[in-house]
């Protein structure tokens, strides 16, 4: 609750920023936007509902009417855009009756945000939730044909058992990809327009520290070793995968955007959750089903699940994920167990 | 063969057009262009794949680097997009490889052209090809819960029988909506923008003449009475259906122009193409397996199959579609059956 409300008030001070830029200019005739790893589901267009609320709340108390938006949707190609795309006529009817917005054009736009998304300076305000602490590709070294591959091993992540060259491939994957991310960005986004960007991060500069999220790549790998003594698995897997995943520290997101140098940093933020909180604010009827555990299990599974398959194979995902669940509870009753979050605002330099 | 030739040599003069726009001013930096109804498949990425040889042709030849372009592609929010933006990744790396063209753009637009679709000034060139035939709905007054509905007895198209009643309602919805489209086109195109549409039409101002294509429907009136005589379909449900589809002869499109009044006519052309031409080029095998009739009843299967299924079920497709190709077999035999193509070049007005 706590996240959500502050990702909404930077998300407000972002779009304010842009309509009454520094009270010298007005407010833009068109506004572009884009949420870059939009996914595909009921969250999809929260965030652009949001926006569209902020310009018309805005536009009204300045007496002026609702700028023409573009609303640029990106995810990889292999998002189900159909899904998205077959619910906009029923979004944009009840936007157009409630707002009186007429002149919203959204589009959808498949590829990586690593590279170039957008044409020159058509974005005013670039948003991305839950996206950016995955990696491009497993760090370079250790993917699964390699002399390096099993140098992780037993592990899925940076684990306390991890030799450096783990974590050095690890830390210097992540800041190519911002790096990259920044770049490409930079000539897509007007002087002065603005970035939000929420992803998982960690409170320490340690990349070993247990709220990096690694302990959930810690217990997946403990789950996965369960199934190995049952014949389920064979050890040599768990050594050969390494998720393409990192939780950077604020500062080495500073040291990023710093390195690249046409955006500045306005605040970066980190906030704790506790791994059941989504599960807490769960209406549905698992509740009275699942233990905590299992339900942690659940959310993770729908996140992880595709690439773990990829690698192990279909048929464990069901024993796997169960025995995930059992050590999930037994985690959350001896440990605090929280994420942690990192909201950055960003400004394009003038 | 004579078709595409010509609309390639259109779509050249156009996109020269706009990169050399009266002399007097330069090629722009960033080209905007759509392509309306751009379906999904092996065609879909076709135009677009034309449309950047030749800005790649006249770029080499003018000395000047690639520009920026950017690429819309839209459809009904139905569409199988995902299908388009799996296949991007593959076109594009090919399009950079050829051409060393970096910086294009592509999105997909859901939603109807009967409609705004694109920001204020943001297209050089919109393409239409084989979908302004298909109207925004059936003729107004002629749906099947209403008075009129059952006015055009027996038949589902325009024909020899049907009442003024019935092609007065269709002359204006296809004016109505061919308006509607150039009206919400106006906005989007830069002055000096160009159009190339083509569509199914005819040659005569005589809205029952026989190569409007209307005899295709005629024949698939005739496919359904043989299945009513074998008691899968009922008669009444012939009457009620009325297709969403009109085919134009030029005095129509260019009263519809005129009126709207923001677009000139370069040119409009008629072609004739001989129903089953898309069979001869066919490549599959299907060639020595089903007579000409039942090849050109697949093609038309592929077209109108989920509109008849709609309203007739999906039982009697098979019955339908196999009945029709005997009768189209029976008609190619005794006269020379054609359609009529339209392919109108536009300019937006300075």
């Amino acid at each position: 609750r706590k996240i959500i409300s502050v990702t909404n008030s930077r998300l407000k001070e972002a779009i304010l920023n842009i309509m009454c830029n520094n009270n010298n200019k007005n407010v833009p005739e068109s506004i572009g936007v884009a949420d870059l790893g939009c996914s595909s589901g009921p969250n999809t267009l929260m965030v652009v509902s949001e926006i569209i609320n902020i310009i018309d709340e805005t536009s009204r108390k300045s007496g002026i009417s609702f700028p023409e938006l573009r609303i640029s949707l990106n995810d990889l190609p292999g998002n189900d855009f159909n899904d998205i795309f077959r619910s906009l006529p029923s979004f944009f009817h009840k936007v157009k009756e409630e707002k009186g917005a007429e002149n919203c054009y959204v589009v959808g736009v498949p590829g990586s945000f690593y590279g170039r998304l957008f044409p020159q300076k058509s974005m005013h305000f670039v948003h991305s939730s839950s996206s950016l602490h995955w990696l491009s590709q497993v760090p370079l070294g250790l993917g699964t044909n390699n002399a390096m591959s099993s140098l992780n091993k037993g592990k899925l992540y940076i684990s306390h058992t991890s030799p450096s060259d783990v974590i050095n491939a690890y830390v210097s994957q992540f800041q190519n990809d911002f790096s990259t991310f920044l770049r490409s960005r930079s000539p897509e986004i007007v002087p002065g327009g603005r970035m939000l960007l929420s992803l998982m991060g960690r409170s320490s500069i340690d990349p070993t520290i247990e709220d990096g999220c690694y302990y959930q790549w810690e217990l997946l790998a403990n789950a996965l070793y369960n199934l190995v003594s049952k014949g389920q698995v064979e050890e040599e897997k768990i050594d050969s995968f390494n998720a393409p995943y990192y939780a950077p520290c604020p500062e080495e997101v500073k040291i990023a955007v710093e390195n690249e140098g046409s955006f500045m940093i306005d605040r970066i933020e980190t906030f704790e959750i506790e791994w059941d909180a989504r599960v807490s604010s769960n209406s549905s009827d698992d509740k009275i089903l699942l233990s905590r555990g299992q339900q942690v299990a659940k959310t993770i599974r729908a996140v992880v699940e595709s690439m773990v398959e990829n690698h192990f194979g279909n048929e464990i995902m069901d024993d796997l994920f169960s025995v995930y669940g059992d050590l999930v509870d037994d985690y959350i009753y001896r440990k605090k167990a929280v994420y942690v979050n990192l909201v950055v605002s960003l400004k394009r330099k003038e």
